[in-house]
């Protein structure tokens, strides 16, 4: 997939922690192959630390010693920029490019260039950058911290990869019909332990209606309050004294 | 605006450094009032470092003894996992949610939960929560550092909040005739440098046209390049050694 071919590019970084904590941002977000540009020199121990089990990336990373010589291969560069000014014009936000970068990138290498923590990309940096990329935050403050600016960019990839499915689907929302059901049964129940009056259950039936269908009930829900119903009657029937029958117990929520 | 209501809960957090990475994010996105329950005790030189120029809002942060302690006063508190299984269900990613998170938050506080470096939420915390939230990440590595998840979760909600506008507008692509008229001057040009055959210039002058077009040259491009057209023209005219009229220079890049 495409994701394979985007390098992620980080000129003169000075904490080796950034430089860890870029790695596991990256195996976070699907990616693999990181260039450094001059590092300062990486501290093993606080890079290890904040690459925690993405040691694999950063071992791979490559070192060299100039921007144009990390992305010669590349058919696109990205550079990302909190600024304005000169050479940062016609700027994208991440979620604008992402989609461009992966159409390239389904055939060519292509470069995403991150600079130094204090004041990032230099106009001379620049000129190796064929587009120019901004991260939206807020004017008080809109300086990242460099691996969280990895991470941003690198998380808009992999949604527009398509690889962004959270595991679980919800649940269909159960049909009218149930819902009705559901609300008859409990109905009756609430009745006979006095909950509601039997001239006008209306009501409170209403609400229970109203917040069923606002929370989207789903069938296995419903089975739950369905349990509840008849326990409800059961008690309503029996008597506290009597010994339950197996109710709710017979519909574990988990 | 809805993100001041925005709360942002450190369950148990480990690191110091974390806790500072978080205050930036925060700051970053937009969002101020950070809650801590129960941390480790907090090395200030490390979330000094890390909080960067968000010292305010890691100073402002409250410290609390327990998670509903934390979100006692919000109308909607979700809480944050890697993981699926119990208590997890209707997982739902910051993108789907934050419109949720911000209509509510249009009224009431609303608090994002995120646990412990390590396991993250317990099924107990979660029992505090009212919705769960999960980062699309790799199945292969998908925990990513708490600095890290609050800035996705943050930048998402900054987003929705319609505060996501990067500074410059593209501009306008040139009209259809202007880049007409720019082609036909560079085409007399180049035959008068004997770039173009007389015979056969739109092989070459085809090329170009796309290749502008791809582009979207806009007006103030059109201008550098016709002012290219006028100086090439002017020195196919007087040869290389006559003194330079005013050209490029007229038209500065910046």
């Amino acid at each position: 997939m495409g994701l394979d071919r985007v390098r992620i590019v980080l000129v003169r970084p000075r904490g080796a922690g950034n430089v860890g904590a870029t790695a596991r941002a990256m195996k976070n977000m699907g990616l693999a192959d990181l260039v450094l540009v001059q590092p300062a020199p990486v501290r093993r121990f606080w890079a290890h630390a904040l690459a925690a089990h993405a040691v694999d990336v950063l071992e791979a990373a490559r070192t060299v010693a100039s921007l144009p010589e990390a992305v010669a291969d590349c058919g696109l560069v990205v550079g990302t920029t909190a600024r304005g000014g000169p050479y940062r014009a016609r700027r994208l936000s991440p979620r604008e490019i992402a989609p461009e970068i992966l159409g390239r990138a389904d055939r060519q290498r292509v470069a995403l260039v991150f600079g130094p923590e204090d004041h990032g990309l230099t106009n001379e940096d620049l000129k190796a950058c064929h587009r120019v990329v901004a991260i939206p935050a807020s004017p008080v403050y809109p300086s990242l911290n460099l691996a969280q600016a990895v991470i941003i960019c690198a998380y808009e990839l992999y949604l527009a990869a398509g690889e962004g499915q959270v595991a679980d689907e919800a649940p269909e929302a159960a049909r009218a019909d149930r819902l009705q059901f559901l609300c008859e049964r409990l109905q009756t129940a609430f009745l006979k332990i006095g909950f509601l009056q039997a001239e006008n259950p209306d009501h409170i039936m209403f609400a229970v209606r109203q917040l069923f269908g606002r929370a989207a009930l789903d069938e296995r829900e419903v089975r739950i309050f369905l349990a509840l119903a008849r326990q409800i009657e059961w008690f309503g029937t029996s008597g506290w004294k009597a010994a339950a029958p197996q109710g709710a117990a017979g519909e574990p929520v988990e």
